[in-house]
């Protein structure tokens, strides 16, 4: 008799699950409940569509249902919302427009992602008020710029000339949230001719990288006309029926459009009614298998916990490079063929107009003490390339390590778009993943030549200026 | 008594020993001995300079002579050429045009550098022919590129035209070698519209990186209308006082100038003679703090020898990296804080139009096996960016690792340039230092935003495919 195997949610990490486990498993039933209409998409492509960078939601598909019908053989039900999971008698529960099933399954895996968080403030509710958390959001946001562009086709987006230099200026709008999606769309909406308010409830966006990206990304919105209201906690979305305001401790900016960019949190309902536990961050805790506390049932992606590479502990890091891992980590498992996902650095990457920036790692002093660390931090801004050489740019560095063992922590990197600070951070999270110190770091032997970085690449020179303070 | 530190040899090896030492011990006495009259010159920058993009070769030094002197206080004798040591009395005999004088010293590095190796055939002393080792070398050709071009002030290459759409076209002229040298100075000197023939003695260029990397370059030379000769060693260089031809085993090509790329050779001779011991690899043989068989005496950079991160070997890779990094242990080393430079991990990046590549660790399946390793190879192209993001290439990653237990032995890497195949390598470079498997390359938690990669990085794409054959 078959085994089968069930997934709540049709995604990354359910459906990387699903591919994963048909792959190495032809004979396994795999069974995916997804209660939209879209399966396996990338909603970090989402800003560029609004932008009009890409011209169609289908282009953010990588497989589309009818491939993993037909091609993959995945029983695969859009339209299907899992109401419930019984874990004594291993059935869920879905519900669609025919009804409801019950559907047994020898192996689970809860893969509900996350969701968009509304802030509880007044207003949020008002026409003009938009979330970027799926497909349907991002079609509706598009539709507003086309709109507002009176009818304009989004092909090319205007790129460069900013609101001030535009006969017609549009908006103003307000982006609520200095986190990724926040500045993605602040880039999206200002080089579509958008007047940008962005809202940061702290005195600096990207609060997860080290104050020294965080001022250069800053500045470089600034220099873009995006307008910055920091230390600006919301207070209320004010209007009739249309957003008109937004509403903050000490200012009132009319706005045509609101943006909520204010994080998100695991869809957890489900398995939490199902007796499945969630951990200290919230989100659903498992196993280094992503194994839940109920045996056979797995949880993988934005709604499950992960464990940080640096100091061990749970952590909630909603990103897709982790659900398409522990999605096909899971996919193994239950195939008989027992596989870990591994743990998460914290990393993540963003662009804002001219400017790229990412982070890994613990940078937060704080974070660091209570993870049993004595935090050191250095900063360098460093050329990109040779200084004889044409073109280029710097790049911002910032390292911590701990004073005692010199273990690198973290890391948050920033440079001009194409000079390099994402891909640098790869080499720091190899370290940080091999439990390097910063001493080792220094001694790697990266790649030199003029037209990629000075002699001593920015990385290392941050190391070895860090070095030199333990 | 203060004591001494002579250094021979004023560039990156030398010269980072002397700042590092006199910025660690102020009141240690620094002499250096220099025959030319350049110092901390970059020279992997020569080929820029010649193509026109650099404008001075005085924007290739990073310290002037006058900023050691005056700011660094370090006693810098240009001009200098040491002729002997002898350590039983611990002293150098230098010449200059001044007469000769005897040092004495209580440290001595030896920081002679390497020499551009002139293939053993006829004709390499025509006039016309030309090697890039140095920095009159660079001036040398720089005017000769000048001339060639009816004195034209390179102030703005020619970029993209080739010589075929020019309405004159120079040259044409041979390049020997396909190595670095070889292939930046083909693009150095195609840009400037000459036709270049490229003559290559194996079967492929850049022979240190994978075939794939080499196949891929090589296409995109000959897409930039370099004429490759591949399997064609050269016999002789053919003409009465200016070079004309270069002629292979089964062909004669017409030229105006040959350009030597042919590889370099440590500066071992005045150590030799001081009973200064070579190691198999035919550099100076030193310990892990760069120290010969003779006490208190150094060598560093492109004269030495260098230990394997990988195989744990001695090996000759000479660049400026390793130059700066083993002089700088020096430095601090003589200065009572004995430090271990680091290992090398072979690593190299070279651009050649509009293509990058590096390469790191063991990829010969040769070399890898006398280290005692069973190489298993993979190559992946993916794209560098996602899919729907505007822009972007591909990658092209082999990686190596060893059957039995997984380990991570090397990497090459090719994109276009800017997609990152350089900045990306540096994450597999960290991989080799620490002795990593390609598992735990598979679950780095690597950078992911769509301007800069799949949610998998190719990087993460080449580990998962090589570990699914392991």
């Amino acid at each position: 008799m078959t085994d089968t195997f069930v997934i709540v949610g049709g995604d990354a990490a359910g459906m990387s699950a699903a591919s994963k486990a048909k792959r190495d498993d032809p004979d396994l039933d795999v069974v995916v409940f997804e209660k939209g209409d879209w399966v396996s998409y990338g909603a970090c492509g989402l800003p560029y569509y609004v932008k009009g960078e890409i011209q169609s939601l289908e282009a953010l598909v990588s497989v589309t249902p009818e491939e993993f019908r037909e091609e993959r053989d995945v029983d695969l039900r859009t339209g299907h919302e899992v109401v419930a999971i019984d874990p004594d008698d291993r059935t869920v529960t879905a519900e669609s427009d025919s009804g409801t099933v019950v559907q047994p399954y020898d192996h689970l895996l809860i893969a509900t992602g996350s969701e968009s968080v509304v802030p509880p403030i007044d207003g949020t509710d008002l026409t003009g008020v938009y979330t970027l958390g799926s497909m349907s959001d991002g079609k509706e946001l598009r539709e507003y710029v086309a709109r507002a562009r009176d009818g304009g086709s989004l092909q090319q987006p205007d790129r460069g000339p900013a609101c001030r230099y535009l006969e017609t200026c549009t908006g103003p709008i307000g982006v609520v949230g200095g986190g990724y999606i926040g500045v993605e769309m602040a880039e999206a909406l200002a080089e579509n001719g958008f007047e940008v308010n962005l809202f940061q409830r702290g005195d600096r966006v990207l609060k997860g990288f080290s104050a020294e990206t965080s001022e250069r990304v800053a500045d470089h919105l600034r220099d873009r006309d995006v307008v910055l209201h920091l230390d600006a906690a919301v207070e209320e979305l004010a209007g009739e029926s249309d957003v008109e305001a937004v509403v903050t401790v000490d200012d009132r900016i009319p706005v045509d459009m609101v943006l909520l960019g204010t994080g998100v949190r695991p869809r957890t309902a489900l398995a939490e009614d199902a007796g499945i536990e969630r951990g200290v961050t919230g989100a659903i805790a498992t196993d280094a298998y992503r194994e839940t506390n109920v045996p056979d049932v797995y949880a993988a992606g934005d709604c499950a916990e992960a464990t940080h590479a640096v100091t061990g502990d749970p952590t909630y890091v909603p990103l897709a490079l982790t659900a398409n891992r522990h999605g096909r980590a899971v996919g193994r498992t239950v195939t008989g063929r027992p596989t870990e996902g591994g743990d998460v650095a914290g990393t993540a990457a963003v662009k804002a107009f001219d400017v790229e920036a990412a982070r890994t790692g613990v940078l937060d002093h704080d974070d660091a003490r209570e993870a049993g660390f004595e935090p050191v931090s250095e900063t360098v801004t460093a050329a990109s390339r040779a200084g004889y050489y044409p073109g280029g740019g710097t790049a911002t560095i910032t390292l911590t390590a701990d004073r005692d063992s010199g273990r690198l922590l973290g890391a948050s990197l920033a440079s001009e778009y194409g000079e390099g600070a994402v891909h640098r951070s790869h080499a720091i999270v190899a370290a940080l993943h091999e439990d390097a110190t910063v001493f080792d770091l220094e001694n790697y032997d990266l790649a030199y030549a003029p037209p990629f970085n000075t002699t001593w690449d920015p990385v290392l020179v941050a190391a070895k200026v860090l070095a030199g303070k333990l």
